[in-house]
């Protein structure tokens, strides 16, 4: 029996590390060492038999491999360090996504915190399985993207969307996804009753991390149209994704292409044609969950579903840590 | 001081029917003489000094006007009965919507109970209000038409859009919107944390009346691909609308349009520029909200907002009867 | 036709100031002439055609009366110069409530900014309507002492409950009444699906204010064991009360008492035997709605309800200023 | 390594069925067999690699243990059959609980259907392990009583309460409490933004159960006074408890007797003093979590909590079936 990995989380106080933490104290192959927080400093953790220690009381060595579930431009500098001290790093935040600082500084506003780490190994499994699992370092996708990119994935591999037509994503957030920081936008008494787009129109910092991926996969799309909202719920994330066929498929084929593309994913579920894709099937579950409804000859509307908080964060960085480990990939996550 | 107007309403116990009773009560020229529901006959009507009567205990002559909040099928019948006993009828389910007897086959797989009384006025004030200033029988539009119509009547009417390509309505909408009578997709606990997609690719009955309108408008646009989804919230919906615009029209002139088209209408709000509109700002209202976002030259992202109770029923159901009664269009409304 | 009063509102971007602001707008007899909010000034204010104004750029002889939704220690000096300025004042916030220095120091834990104030008309119409009539100075109540006091006046006033025994006041609080300011207690994702007691065990501020003007009515009670939850909807407060009755009354003639007590008074409902006053028949109204269950002979259950920034506290401010002008006190509230 | 034990479901497509379901099927000492539902007869069920079978289709020689989470009267009969098959049976249904038919009849108003099978083990197992071990048919309490008793049973056993003084419980309860067959009780529009008591006055059918259970732990207290209420959750059940103390004890004992007698409960949470029971606490887990409040010298306030399918249906029959096989436990539970 090979020793268990060692993990510490930092950020461990946030919704994404509070489901880090869940995930890590129950995986079967991990021994949680250490969770940050400096807010929360001396509390006990839920769920874990550790109390929240502050980032800079951490032994480098105690782990093999850290998470990062801290703010962007603080995990840059984290991640630095992990690497130096020769750990496995997987980042949550927003720092290691773009591939260029120039591309980082466009979305984000501020200078790259480390550019010497970019490129890092974009971690979403189900694209870009063989990089991740030979990294040291990888870049845990957004919400957003990553319900978006396994969205559309298909069509973009075989070469099925029209171009110069845009890709509409109308997406819909729980209100986890904006952060446990106090906000008058999040408050309850904001939120209750209340549906809200936000960061209309090409604006949302996510944007440009969905087309560098997407563009990867298929440099022939159009532009992609992407407007958030927020929704009155705690967790779960939908992307309702509206494409214009090209001239080769027609909308009625897209159900078995989808079906075969992830036919061997673990984490993807594609459902029965007729069958429509809700938050309840992915919140909670590591999985993201996807419906299909042809339109017409050439348009097809695609559901695409997840727990913003498991695939769309820590679900996802345990997912690339065991691929990292060599482990089986699902190990802690179904 | 002329005397007020005498008006019944059917179905009364259901959540449209409420929203009725509830602004026809606090109406300055309307007397509430009656409100039918067969299910709470003898009990008092909510918000009113009435108890439920038997829709078949009504003495027609007692009214000048009834409204019909009644199940398909159902209504045309007594809105036949309204006419003969030469009543004024605001009609708010679907028999009267459409144009033939055949379209309504199409969208409600049964023959229509009165095709003689088709046409009938449609009752979108904004769009069509000269015809229903003069007509006797008004048809009350749905919730969805009556949002996605105006998000996009005047890119229709000034030929804003470009031919062939598909106008896109992601529709969200609140649980009220799917009537009173109890069943499991409604339950609290199936819909409590969710969001789900429902009726979708063109197959939810509201996709005949909207383009059969829309049509009237412009009969050169593309297909309209809507998509509703339920909403755990009681009340509000929303329309969020992606559009190509033709070649005359830039993304950034769409905003100046919409204020110019609506400059004049008590009813309708356009946000300023960078503002979204919410549910918040439609919800017990009886407005339609609508925010603009220019998306690159081409592409446009419409929020269109309304209370699904109050402009998409009970509220335009009154604006109708102020306008075939001769009143101020708001009376009662703002 | 006589003048207007003219009022201004201090404090009207919080919860309470935003409703105060909505039925003042509305009331025939009232011309709201500012609202004051550090915060947002220069924005637009919701529902009136006022921009928001920063508190020290009020002119004070623009007005007749003023309303105070600020925080406790700010409000008492605003409230003094209102006085000094010949205003009628009308305070909801904690500053008059508490008759003496050393009752406000006691629950508030810090030294009354202007005990030359106290004691104030203590504002609940029903139980102290002559002297709000003739006062310059309002204190209207808390949200929590308002139902708790409606519920048990009936049986203070006749003697009804068994000295020495406790009175159990179990309420629960929609999130408004915590405020607008932002905290993570208040955060979406931590209220959504939660049901939390908070100020248990008699140390809830309101506790101090409940118990002085119980035994103002009746100094013969037992204490008051008083328990608020933070419950996850925006508004409306329910007090849940358990009482044990004096020899002489037996459960079944509560009812009636209640009946009798409330039979001429607009704003409280009592409901008919049997039926349970619920959130709904209170919010968005500016009543108090009650219901009796005689439970054995020798105990009732009474449930009181109040949509809490409403009878709760701007409505109640308003049913205030009614009395304090000489008008019909429902004037704007039905 | 010993086999599995095989298990079967009646009624699994209820909300507690589909949690009994959820726990069986991790659980790492049970093979579910089966799963009956005569409405998805066919249909999978969620989380389990099978179909949901028609009662009818069952054979009952094929699993050693039955789980009934059927309605009361249909549950005695299967609990019968299941008996004379020589299978262990655990009930969920209130068939069970009451230890004569008379005691039932006064309850359900309806003779019971098998009175030879009364009385039978009450399956609280921190009250009544014993008797449960040794049993061949449990039957599993409701939800209200779990909570209650839990939440009194240190009390009651030390003869803490003071006798002729009543124990009030204001109870609040998730929606799915009420079962999943739709009524327009539990719709969401009625339910949403709501708070509303119901089957006050000791009507609720618990009441009987509650004190048979207390009474045969202690005959001296007085009569319980219960209320539940309807929460806008879907899962999770408070009972806040208000008790007046015997003389012999001080409310500042209360806690550490509390944590005494819970100390080896490993499905029973006492929260350090000053830290208060919120709902948070126990929905999605199979504990009972409870918070002591001293109040004054003689009284104390108690919060209880359960997640209502969880301990309060589904995890406390797993706890029943794990003891009634010789297992661990909280096997499949923590």
């Amino acid at each position: 029996m090979t020793k268990n990995i060692r993990a510490g989380v930092f950020g461990a106080s946030g919704y994404a590390g509070l489901d880090l933490v869940e995930i890590l104290s129950l995986h079967p192959k991990v021994d949680l060492i250490f969770a940050t927080s400096n807010s929360y400093a001396g509390d006990p953790v839920p769920g874990a038999c550790l109390r929240f220690v502050r980032a800079d009381d951490v032994e480098f060595d105690s782990v093999d491999v850290i998470f990062l579930a801290l703010p962007h431009k603080a995990s840059a500098g984290m991640a630095k360090r992990g690497i130096d001290a020769q750990l496995k790093v997987v980042d949550l935040s927003a720092d290691l996504r773009l591939d260029t600082p120039e591309a980082y500084e466009r979305s984000y506003q501020t200078p790259h915190p480390h550019p010497e780490l970019l490129p890092t190994a974009y971690g979403l499994p189900e694209i870009n399985r063989a990089n991740i699992a030979g990294a040291d370092v990888v870049a845990t996708p957004g919400c957003y993207p990553t319900t978006a990119l396994l969205g559309i994935y298909p069509l973009l591999r075989c070469d099925g969307l029209q171009p110069d037509t845009p890709i509409i994503v109308d997406a819909k957030s729980g209100v986890t996804g904006a952060g446990r920081k106090p906000s008058l936008t999040t408050q309850f008494a904001e939120v209750y009753g209340n549906l809200a787009p936000y960061k209309t129109g090409r604006t949302h910092r996510h944007v440009g991390e969905l087309e560098q991926e997407a563009h990867k996969v298929n440099d022939r799309i159009g532009p992609v149209i992407f407007c958030p909202h927020l929704l009155p719920v705690d967790r779960g994330l939908m992307s309702s994704i509206y494409v214009t066929l090209a001239g080769s498929l027609r909308s009625e084929q897209v159900h078995d292409l989808y079906t075969e593309v992830y036919e061997g994913e673990p984490l993807v579920d594609v459902l029965p044609l007729g069958e429509q894709a809700t938050l309840k099937h992915a919140v909670k579950t590591n999985k993201c969950v996807i419906s299909i409804t042809p339109v017409l000859e050439r348009y097809a509307h695609i559901t695409s579903v997840t727990d913003n908080l498991r695939k769309g964060a820590a679900g996802q960085a345990v997912q690339n840590m065991n691929l990292m480990f060599g482990l089986d990939e699902t190990l802690g996550l179904i």
